[in-house]
């Protein structure tokens, strides 16, 4: 676990400063519940998606890819249960008008929301967070897709929706998938796309926000087979997030008891973070039977099963679906990148420190930020100095080395200010390598190769440092 | 320019069969417009928005990228124009209360849409297509976005809109970029993302379509510098076309004379490609002044200007915009990459002939597909094939190859059928190199590499193969 405890504010501080992440439409004051991702932020997601996309789908027999529209039939949404039960309470306050979650309202209050069936009842006493009225009306379902309507006409025919979630768009083409891409069960399909929610109370930095990214497996077994997959996908997964540099440490598993799962789900485990603002889900892991394929079995009149012709048996498949947010997975990597370190000055003996949130670094000692991202996910992988800028032969051998590696990856070439100053901003960007051309270089063929996180230079043959990067790197 | 005339029938049946391109929500009848891409379509597309990407971003000192929100503040697409200009002029038919486009309409009935000022009149005698009625409405502006509600309450203060371009996004975020990256006038920001427009009459396959995907770049100048930016991005533009296997024959500039140029444009050109239904459009490269930033500047309240430290200049910079949709470029490489060929049966000497569409092979010939995908975006790279599949020697020597490639690319395996088949399956959906362990292969370490155009064989030493590969596809 990272040792540092960063507050949200320092790290979105960071993360404006040095264009990790931006409030969406700033200039206008902002819309809440959006956000954009700057130019490390976007490379940041670039390789979570990647990442993902190599692991639970190039490199596995087993999966194949899918890229589903955003708008879909509104009838998928109707076999979904999103129509139905997608759905807050909500409460409106008959004084001021204001509208306000239940749930929170009660909570707010100290208190609890009433449920019967599905329906809901205020608590006794619960007034208006805004005006203080008791004149609150009866809570009533509000669902969260967002409504558009596609075509010439707005009438209740046209209605369609923003997918809440990426799954559907999966289910949907589970027989066109089935039937062109020669897999057998099990196998899974993957997609990585956008969903909507209209969170009543976007809240938590980027982290529970109205528009968001989602990568989404849904792995169809065996009627029977559920437990094992189920069990297999949760240590993959887990195993995953230690890929992209979350240590073990970080994440907890919260098992769904069994009266907390969906009617048809057999199983569901969330992968949990531990965030400045608590520990909350990265991902879920569910089992949930054949559900999704049986609704839409039901609603378009299209078979969904599968015919094994090997065993002559013919079944709808059962279905294990991890899905994960990417917004998430990156405030997460954020979150355990951050620290803050003393560094010692005019000491090589001495060791770094990690700093004390929000006090002074100590004396013969100077603070830097890092960022301690793992290589396979630092938005810049490698950054390259002339020494000196004003040297014609260093700068010319430096941007020779930065066009070779950038053809690979993405780099950065600087030669503004003293090597230290440049090494410094790097670190607050997670940058892991930092290749410096020197006047031996000239000599013979050799750079200094820095190391983020121990600031050690190590000397290496330009060959041998390609080959370094390569094998770390691809 | 691809000499086989490919009919869009004959590529939207091969796009459906091989997991190409599906229709969005097909159990449900499908919804007009929106379309899903299977598992090779979805490589497809990211081998084309990585190619983008890599060319825009990855390797330009001047360039970086951005991933904006696609719901953003309303106050943006009143500034950009959006909301008052943003329409396709719509007539009801009074009778049967069928919705057309005006223009369309007058169109099909020989006749021309009359424009005055910015409001629009019918033609005499024109009438319903639906029903033949000449109680026509007057032709009224119908805004293209789609709109939705953020928030619980469904009012106009809550009214926003899906973004029908990407470019907006990166103007929003103009001053936050510039703050943070580092970066000096002239410089760019490039941003890969959904878009929607509630097109009236999606047409044409996937190339006109409500819901799709852009890659936009804003390529931010000194004022002045227009004329020769501009035509720097039509030329890097179109040399990279080519750079994803486009011929050079096969797209044609569409330079705008004056009065077809937006008031605020000094120059704009588009890149054209002969689709089989008319020659039309992939991309647009717009020099725009600083018609967008200034809007902003006005509408915001915020500053939008450029400081130049050195020169202690001062100004809203102009910006050259070359906006290209995924989609289009897709069906475009699609359409290029299709043909039938005649292939002689037991005769080396003879010769591949190209297929007559719709004909039989001549006689002592037989027939293939063949999608002649260039490498850089073939959905799969490599498929490695042990010669017999009952052979554990041979099986085992392709899965170690395959294991190690898939870790670089996206590979394909397969044991099933005769070899021959093997490669007419591979052929289909553009694999350029098939490897074949056989028993020399237990011998010597050395495979045969089959090219997918020549269909010719070479024996390589699979180090050298290693080499070939990682030098033609990284």
């Amino acid at each position: 676990m990272n040792p540092y405890k960063v507050t949200l504010d320092s790290l979105a501080s960071l993360c404006k400063r040095r264009g990790f992440i931006f409030q969406s439409s700033e200039i206008y004051g902002g819309i809440n519940g959006f956000w954009d991702y700057g130019p490390l932020g976007c490379e940041l997601k670039r390789n979570i998606r990647n990442a993902w996309w190599k692991d639970v789908v190039q490199c596995r027999d087993d999966v194949v890819g899918l890229d589903s529209s955003i708008i879909m039939h509104p009838k998928i949404w109707e076999a979904s249960g999103h129509i139905g039960g997608f759905a807050d309470p909500m409460v409106d306050c008959k004084v001021c008008k204001k509208r306000f979650r239940a749930d929170q309202l009660c909570e707010e209050q100290g208190a609890k929301l009433i449920t019967e069936g599905s329906t809901f009842r205020l608590p006794e006493g619960m007034k208006c967070s805004a005006c203080g009225s008791k004149d609150l009306t009866t809570p009533k379902a509000f669902n969260l897709m967002f409504k558009t309507f596609v075509g010439p006409v707005e009438d209740e025919s046209a209605v369609a929706y923003l997918r809440p979630e990426t799954a559907q768009g999966i289910f949907a083409q589970f027989t066109n998938v089935l039937s062109t891409s020669r897999q057998k069960v099990p196998f899974g399909i993957a997609q990585i796309g956008k969903a909507f929610r209209n969170e009543i109370n976007p809240r938590n930095y980027t982290f529970r926000s109205r528009e968001f990214e989602q990568m989404e497996l849904e792995f169809f077994i065996k009627p029977g087979t559920d437990a094992e997959w189920h069990e297999y996908w949760v240590n993959e997964r887990l195993r995953w997030y230690g890929s992209i540099g979350l240590p073990a440490d970080s994440l907890t598993r919260y098992v769904y008891p069994k009266e907390e799962l969906a009617h048809y789900a057999s199983a569901c485990v969330d992968v949990m973070f531990a965030f400045p603002f608590g520990v909350q889900e990265l991902e879920g892991i569910a089992a949930r039977g054949n559900f999704d394929l049986s609704r839409h079995q039901e609603f378009s009149g299209k078979p969904q099963d599968y015919f094994n012709q090997e065993t002559n048996e013919k079944f709808i498949p059962h279905v294990v679906e991890p899905s994960a947010g990417v917004d998430r997975i990156a405030l997460a990597l954020l979150c355990n990148a951050y620290r803050e370190e003393w560094l010692p000055k005019d000491n090589e003996a001495a060791e770094i420190i990690l700093a004390e949130p929000g006090k002074q670094a100590p004396a013969g000692y100077e603070a830097r930020t890092v960022m301690g991202f793992a290589p396979r996910i630092a938005p810049v992988k490698v950054a390259v100095f002339p020494l000196l800028k004003n040297k014609p032969e260093l700068v010319e051998k430096a941007r020779s080395l930065f066009t070779d590696y950038r053809r690979y990856w993405p780099c950065f070439y600087d030669v503004t200010g003293a090597i230290g100053r440049r090494y410094r901003r790097q670190d607050e960007i997670g940058t892991p390598f930092g290749v410096t051309v020197d006047f031996q270089t000239l000599q013979d063929d050799t750079v200094t190769l820095r190391d983020r996180d121990t600031m050690k230079q190590e000397r290496l043959k330009i060959v041998d440092l390609g080959a370094f990067l390569h094998k770390t790197l691809d």
